[in-house]
């Protein structure tokens, strides 16, 4: 299998940006298939980028994959650029946070390093096409971390956490379905009765039919976590729900 | 020529569904090329999805050819898995009426079966990415039908059928230009007057320029149904068109 | 390296157009890759198109390069079918203006055809299917354009063009983040005081984080051309620019 770049920015698709980064890859590593995680996210909203990037990492693809983030509102500035390695993939994107959530979520120890490669010359505005995209065509083609980058032990770390508890538990992305996925990973969850911004959700259930239809539903999403959904409906919209709201669980 | 899998959902772009999707086929039909019919479905808005995956079916694809659909509002339900082959192309979606209108608009007899194959483990939430496109890769690899589904004649239809007389007609999509699309067969079309909510659309016309900048006009579209337009302007948006609104036609 | 095909249109991501066009292309040029340029143009916007088709020839393609652009408003009307030769690479689209901004902004001597290539059937609403990608799919397997069209030497323009001194400057096009794209080169620029939309932008910066957030920000973008820019905003929405709106410079 031919390896694998992923793309993950905030770059939108009404632009050229994401082509001309591809076009970078196209040319650079013809071989790697290119796969889009997303280019919607809000410009600049590291929280959700995160999250997005830790999915990406824990779709099962193989260790030469290259997963290339570019949520850069510091581009320009002397904001270091990070290759990561965590859970048998590498990842290249800015050093202000995006590896949060995948370093959160990991269960076998990560490794960090600072890009030290950089192009003879390069736009100021434009990092993921003059920096970014030729590195991770690098790695993708079998160039070795150390030639590229050398080892750091302190990335930036966004305040983002999976719940160590239910008192901490709240509200981390809402999709498009409406779907609010939380911080509380499967195991934290008993039966309880479940509130969400003054809503009853009731108890955990299996799946959305286990209610009638516009009914709330507490299950365990496709990604591990509890999420609060209204069957055939939005739970982010009918709910008024925004990234941040705590979930309370009464026994 | 590879095998060709499109894919067709109402995933969004925001977020990482689609890429979770794709991964899968990636890596378990390296060969195939993936081809995106659109993931902008309304949620669950099967009407639009059935229409979106006949036009998938016309674009004269090889017999090779997977067409993976995923708008799954019973997703975790007891709803069958359904594989189609119609037209001499593969189908894999839920059995909830996705197939409807490659059906209605076929020629050729169309055969159904229930997929019977499941994974060793899957999410309740998220059949696209565990069942669905696991076994599309099966077909596009050339995993027979009969060793993963078992013949069935009884898919689940919608009530939506191509205009019998006249008296049928009415509007079924309308696009991102407000085109509105309609359930009547070019061969059905004399060159009456034809009205759509009050408005005189006039006869029927080879080509938009056949009337002035914002006229309004009628022809048979690219789907090979009639169409009401408006000349470099949006007939859903100015004549204030919604999907099942009657087309009347004034010899 | 294949031949790449970049796609250009206006037809949005809801619809199967997109799909549509892409079935011919990997049918009909099966080695060639594909790369969407954007397919958000808002409906017949020419200029947002001409200004991304340019920023497509401009990333570092090879010469086997064609460019697929269908903006095309004027579709099943007498207009030519254009294919250009620009920066050594290949243009196709309707001859309506589309070539525009690649022609003011080459340094090399540019070619232009007409496409007199016809399918034996067409549709009179999708060319882009029938007529461009076709041909598009020829020159991208190494059909000579002399096989399939024939030189003119007038081309439809628009009338945009380069500032040709300060006195000339305008926004051309405002992109996601809020960035807005001047017609003026960097070679014109001084360290004056520039002024938009009657707020002060100051002097030419190096880059975003010259400012401090929220800070209006002048600087030469990924384009080679004066932007206008908030940190961290958007300069769009926040100073109400339009395309066209005048930029001033004060000594």
């Amino acid at each position: 299998m031919p390896p694998v770049i992923t793309l993950l920015t905030d770059f939108g698709l009404d632009d050229w940006y994401v082509a001309a980064m591809q076009a970078v890859l196209l040319q650079a590593a013809p071989a790697a298939r290119l796969l889009d995680v997303t280019h919607l996210i809000p410009p600049g909203d590291l929280t959700a980028a995160t999250i997005s990037l830790e999915r990406a990492l824990a779709m099962g693809l193989p260790p030469t994959t290259v997963h290339l983030a570019v949520v850069d509102p510091g581009v320009g500035s002397n904001r270091r650029v990070l290759i990561a390695r965590i859970n048998d993939q590498s990842i290249i994107c800015p050093d202000n946070g995006l590896i949060t959530w995948a370093v959160r979520r990991t269960v076998k120890p990560a490794k960090f390093y600072e890009l030290t490669w950089r192009p003879p010359q390069s736009s100021t505005t434009f990092h993921g096409r003059d920096i970014l995209a030729p590195a991770a065509a690098m790695l993708a083609t079998g160039v070795a971390i150390s030639q590229i980058a050398q080892e750091i032990s302190d990335p930036v770390l966004l305040p983002l956490h999976l719940a160590a508890n239910l008192t901490e538990a709240q509200v981390i992305y809402i999709d498009r379905f409406g779907n609010a996925i939380t911080n509380v990973p499967a195991s934290m969850i008993s039966t309880d009765r479940i509130l969400l911004n003054g809503a009853n959700i009731g108890p955990l259930r299996k799946t959305y039919s286990d209610v009638a239809v516009n009914g709330n539903v507490a299950l365990i999403g496709s990604s591990g976590l509890l999420e609060i959904s209204i069957r055939d409906g939005s739970a982010g919209d009918q709910l008024h729900i925004a990234v941040g709201d705590p979930v309370l669980f009464v026994p």
